[in-house]
């Protein structure tokens, strides 16, 4: 028979939630604003959101995806950036005041999971994802299993660390990929590209007519338009996630690159720049079997849906 | 009832092997010169050597550790550096001769498998070994399972960039962390301090009494000795081990980081700046656990304890 589960996605602004079928498909959905600074709060939208959901369906189990650092046993929170949780027994917590089984995992886990059985990666046993959004989170699926590393902290792709004493990090690191291959670093990309004549005309008029500032909306449409100041910039980032890739094809091997996140709806303008690259920089290349670049299928819904498939993969095996 | 194994590794000028009990000890060994032009030669030697090992004992199976690139299912050499192998089919080969199963695995795989089961990281299931020999090998054991990569050849950590645009690397990359935390390495850092005046003098001269070429065993025997040219040298290398262990760990987030190879001698001399360049850094330091840096145990019989231990895993498996 077959049984649904329940995916919850806690973000900086929205707790969003699913009923997930076990081919991956939404069954029904819900979504709350993050009472972000109230621990207990967040709590109880999670319980909340879960009871609805639940209610009149049999289900495996629910998995709850959080930014930040779960442990191996998928039960702590260690931390997490925007929510005040510090070593929180969130699964504990939440399983005394629910009779479901519960599981926790990183956000961007959860996503990968979900492109590895549903998505891009639903065709090899080993993949390694990229979501670049505003920063870069990663997740790796070798052999069939989600690699979460000895302490569960792993996959934390971009802190990969790409130029020795680069740009400081929001991690107390300098130089991680982050810095140089994310929605961020496009924007100063940009903005770089916007301070010089030439190709950057249109954007620095665009920054003057928008207060000053360049922002992702603005710079995604002068891609999809083609201008050349901001495919440049594109191009910036992808080289960079190219060389980190080909860094990490030494390290993990994977049959599959899956490029994610808000950037990657930039399709091959994005994809060709990091192939480039990649090739150019592979160790010993043509001496062994080189992976694919696609770009991620379930962009919005990866979250919950690899969630509630992580709590089903956990319900089975307890 | 117990069973022995066996394990060979085929190493540029030998080739070892040896009778392995199901608790790692060698039970009897056998050693020849590589006939290392000769791949027929080699494949012959193999084959006498497994049969005499073999020869009144019961054994689960053999496994053949080699340099460079094996295949995912075990089987097939894409290529080695000093043997003219590039997409051999090693393992059928072998078994055509022999009425035994057979695995093929890279050695460096192969000696970290042994550590994992027999040495230094036989208390955890999460680790990652760096061998810091003439370069820099790399071997990840994961959940208790030896990682290969999706086409088997991950774990080639030596080519890892740290360094964007930097020394060329025999894999024809640049920048890899083999051209700065390999033994190839110390002696070009150690070169590079006896050119300068003040701590460097101890190494000019002995440079200049050996015909000016310094070589890995002058150098070591600065080390123990305390010379402060030799020491930074080493520091400098060490320095680069644990910047390239903190990406690691973002990465790959073992329980313990174990180092090995003809470098790890040095011990505590080795691993305290590792530790202390690793901890600087470190990404999100202090917001999750942080793992153990040892010295490897087994240095000398690893590949050939770790080959016929992954033989036995093999023949379980099949």
């Amino acid at each position: 028979m077959l049984v649904h589960a329940i995916g919850i996605d806690i973000g900086g602004t929205k707790i969003a939630g699913a009923l997930v079928s076990e081919s991956g498909e939404i069954v029904r959905q819900d979504r709350v604003p993050t009472p972000a600074g109230d621990q207990d709060a967040i709590v109880a939208a999670i319980v909340e959101m879960i009871t609805g959901l639940w209610k009149g369906e049999e289900v495996a189990g629910a998995g709850v995806a959080a930014p930040g650092f779960i442990d191996a046993a998928q039960s702590t929170v260690y931390y997490t950036p925007n929510i005040p949780w510090r070593n929180e027994p969130l699964r504990d917590r939440l399983a005394s005041m629910l009779d479901l089984d519960i599981t926790v995992d990183n956000d961007a886990n959860a996503a990968g999971w979900a492109e590895f059985r549903f998505g891009a990666g639903r065709n090899v046993r080993d993949m390694t994802m990229l979501t670049i959004g505003t920063g870069v989170g990663g997740a790796i699926v070798t052999g069939g299993s989600l690699f979460r590393g000895g302490f569960g902290t792993g996959a934390e792709i971009g802190h990969m660390r790409v130029v020795p004493d680069g740009l400081p990090c929001g991690c107390g690191a300098r130089g991680c990929i982050e810095q140089y291959g994310s929605g961020r670093a496009l924007l100063r990309f940009a903005n770089e590209i916007a301070d010089v004549e030439g190709i950057g005309l249109a954007l620095a008029a665009a920054r003057r007519e928008n207060d000053g500032l360049l922002n992702g909306h603005i710079v995604g449409e002068f891609i999809a338009a083609g201008d050349p100041g901001a495919l440049y910039a594109l191009q910036q980032l992808g080289r960079w996630v190219g060389q980190a890739c080909a860094s990490l094809s030494a390290v993990l091997d994977p049959e599959m690159f899956v490029i994610g996140g808000g950037v990657s709806v930039a399709g091959d303008l994005l994809l060709d720049p990091i192939r480039e690259s990649y090739l150019q920089h592979l160790p010993a290349r043509g001496y062994h079997p080189e992976p694919q670049f696609v770009i991620a299928e379930l962009v919005n819904d990866a979250g919950v849906v690899g969630a509630a498939d992580l709590a089903r993969v956990h319900a089975r095996t307890r």
